[in-house]
């Protein structure tokens, strides 16, 4: 099962994974209902991410997304605005890959945009505790008011 | 949602899933907990199967697989030796990619095998409806008395 490391952010997990290599071809763990960050399965989905895009900014009211790159390398950016939370007002960086192969859980009602880094694929998998929810998620382009200028 | 096709063996079904094109970058679906094949949510996990190369044969004896293809190309085979299944003593095949992108349920009870048919990364993504068990999966080399000859 592993331990799962809290980060900065109030909520926000990186749980490192095992990658069991074989004779044939590997396995990777991605999650179980009795690890860390489990909130329940709605929804799994892939998406991917061009070097150098940026898919953001995005929010859940309810969805937690609990997520694993197993191509190429991903970077996320978390902003916290929730009120009342004691991180509120700050950002966290973590870069997901095959390389450095961890699940990032983010609760909902944090901000988070997300960059391809590698040459090719990004393959992002999304282990949602939800499905999907017309009007449950909020969007705002990268310069806005609310979220702080971010170098990507 | 989508339909979810019934195919030649009892019980395995073989679901169309949408890949959905963006500007930055697609999303291809995998399955929501209100979709055919759902069994519930035990554990997700990846598997490589190098090109050629070929894992298997396997049977869980309560471990529904629920499998998608998002890199590479894979070639599932499938063998019912299920007492009082209609489709008993009948192999079932199917190749999955991206191209082709489908998820394969395999419902438990069922011998698979399956091999990379694609340069590279052959990548599959299992959603079981329960966390690894000792003693619930057995297997048999792919010569072996239980299962006719099949040319891989």
């Amino acid at each position: 099962m592993g331990g799962g490391g809290i980060t900065g952010l109030n909520g926000v997990r990186l749980t490192p994974l095992a990658t069991i290599a074989g004779s044939q071809g590997a396995v990777m763990h991605v999650m179980t209902s009795a690890g860390p960050g489990f909130h329940g399965f709605g929804e799994a989905y892939f998406t991917t991410v061009d070097e150098g895009a940026v898919k953001g900014w995005k929010l859940h009211e309810q969805l937690v997304c609990n997520l694993v790159v197993p191509v190429g390398a991903v970077r996320f950016v978390l902003y916290d605005d929730r009120e009342g939370s004691a991180s509120r007002g700050q950002f966290e960086e973590a870069v997901l890959s095959p390389d450095d192969y961890r699940r990032l859980t983010i609760p909902n009602g944090v901000w988070f945009a997300f960059q391809g880094r590698a040459h090719g694929l990004n393959l992002v998998l999304n282990l949602a505790n939800i499905a999907h929810v017309d009007g449950e998620q909020r969007s705002l382009p990268l310069e806005n008011d609310l979220i702080p200028p971010y170098a990507f």
